[in-house]
């Protein structure tokens, strides 16, 4: 699909909600639907037109004429109220605006902007939702970003970087750079090395923790490959492996099969969550498993759909999620085992570096 | 300044506004009043109680628990409505809030919990303010990123990183390598390396393509420490150097001499910006200096006070700021040369490395 498709997309969702125009505020958003990728911007995709305007400052001059090429380009640092005038000039009578991103004093000047005649429409998530389906050239790129995390972690449990001695920030660093030697445009969030009791902390940040005999390491990262975000966890243990850290191992592999297993298209979100969850919670663990399962990936690292117990709505085919789940046993030690997959009738598993209990 | 003393500020300032409390929903804001860096959470400060509500979700129980003893913990996913809604049962009647970072949605549900009593008032970038002065330990926090990152580009330098027939994206991973093992916990924002004519695009990204003789190399990065965030750009020159290179890497040295001799407290910002870029537009660049010319740093990358032409307000001492004046012919290339100064009666440097043109 081209970015051109994925506007028409959007003007088949404004037609459909009776909507002349969208501004789209959100900066992942504007990147989808042109290709540009500056810090400040915003779009307008009119129902009746296939040129959207952009809107951005002086700074991306440039970049906006190489990255937007089919896009009418305006330089204006206010971006939204000036594409808002624009859509009032144009003849709007309601425009889309995404409620959920644009903050209340924005939305003053969006409305000052815009004028009487002009109606602000709310459509919270309008474009969040084309994004849940990925198309083949958002898929080609979550698996070379997934490719690259897989690379990495494996050089790096073979080079010996996950030796007692060495510090989770050492771990980090390493892990980091090899994600760039392999290709990663750089770390996909901020890389989580949880050694010892710390792997209890479900988004613990590396520390000079030094890495010991019998520790769990928790490491929870992903690469960065054009925009696009991967997510894996992988959960190692120090020798010696007592019983206890062997059983949570053991049960965390199996409710993570159980819901990668519950993944496909029709199923519903929450339906997921339960069926991983139920596991843990058979196993008397329930308390120890304090988040959601999974969560959409994309050019974000979380997106729709959240997959989690209080999730309305059910998977789609093409969409790109994480499943995740963990036991925390705070002061002692946590395991949580993650991967990326892309859904569908038999879905396609991004993250590929092994999950048996590896013992180093 | 200890947190609980940044906390008694935002109070004097609340009672100031006639507020009765403030609901902090900015991330980084409730990490300056609180100590708390998770991904999720708000901070309720009532100006008649030394003690914060933090409230976060389950994820972060350990955590919160850790890095805020000494605020009351509530565990909601729903953070904001929850805090709002407790602010209304402690009598609150005008609840500061965050209108600029509050989107429209948001607001809505902030209402609802909030109740007919409890008046949600606009407090747009009331923590902001306080931000601007760093106490001594920001200070000393940016210190450590700054010479985190001073170290790297010395490194890089020393070692031969600038070659012909690298490429800007092994710049890039071997810099952000470096900084990593100079103690920095990342990269302050996304480096920057422009070769050649790329070095003509403001904010580059790195790409494959190669150094070569005769090419400027842009280089504007960070180095990020405890969550303070260093920002330095330094411009180099591939031997052999052309006349008009050395000419307007002169006129930009010249122009950010001029703009970090104009620091000092109570000069207003507008005339900061207009003394370094009145250099370059005497020499007859005005219009290929097309951004403003800098911005306070600390626990983001871009936060006040903003350094240019159509700023309104005056330098603070202990404010922290960039001077970045930068020269960009199209197609041909660029230079751009920034510090990261702390506004005093004698600014202090913070970023050290070498200013004069280094040929390659």
């Amino acid at each position: 699909m081209t970015i051109s498709q994925r506007r028409d997309r959007l003007r088949r969702a404004l037609a459909a909600a009776e909507l002349d125009a969208m501004l789209v505020s959100d900066l992942v958003n504007v990147r989808y639907l042109s290709g540009f990728t500056g810090s400040n911007a915003a779009l307008l995709v009119l129902a009746d037109s296939e040129t959207p305007v952009l809107a951005t400052d002086g700074r991306y001059r440039t970049q906006a004429a190489h990255q937007a090429p089919d896009a009418e380009v305006v330089i204006e640092r206010a971006c939204g109220p000036h594409l808002a005038g624009l859509a009032a000039a144009a003849g709007v009578r309601k425009l889309g605006f995404e409620s959920h991103v644009v903050t209340v004093d924005a939305f003053t000047a969006l409305g000052k902007a815009a004028g009487e005649r002009c109606e602000l429409v709310r459509a919270a998530g309008t474009v969040e939702r084309l994004r849940e389906v990925k198309d083949a050239g958002e898929i080609a790129l979550l698996r070379l970003a997934c490719e690259a995390a897989d690379a990495a972690l494996k050089d790096l449990v073979d080079r010996g970087g996950l030796r007692s001695g060495r510090t989770e920030k050492d771990v980090r660093n390493e892990l980091e750079a090899l994600m760039l030697a392999h290709g990663a445009d750089g770390a996909s969030f901020e890389t989580i090395v949880a050694a010892g009791a710390n792997s209890a902390i479900p988004h613990h940040r590396p520390t000079d923790a030094v890495l010991a005999a019998g520790d769990f390491v928790k490491i929870d990262f992903g690469a960065l490959v054009a925009g696009y975000h991967s997510d894996m966890t992988r959960t190692f243990v120090l020798a010696p492996v007592a019983d206890w850290q062997r059983d949570i191992y053991t049960l965390v592999a199996d409710s993570q099969r159980a819901g990668r297993e519950a993944l496909a298209p029709g199923v519903g979100l929450k339906d997921v969550d339960a069926a991983s969850r139920q596991v843990i919670a058979d196993a008397g663990y329930a308390d120890n498993f304090g988040h959601g399962l999974g969560h959409g990936v994309g050019l974000q690292i979380h997106e729709a759909p959240g997959i989690n117990g209080s999730a309305a709505g059910t998977l789609l085919a093409g969409s790109a999620v994480t499943v995740e789940p963990g036991v925390y046993l705070p002061d002692r030690g946590g395991v949580r085992i993650e991967d990326t997959l892309v859904v569908d009738t038999h879905p396609e598993l991004l993250t590929r570096f092994p999950k048996d209990l590896v013992i180093i």
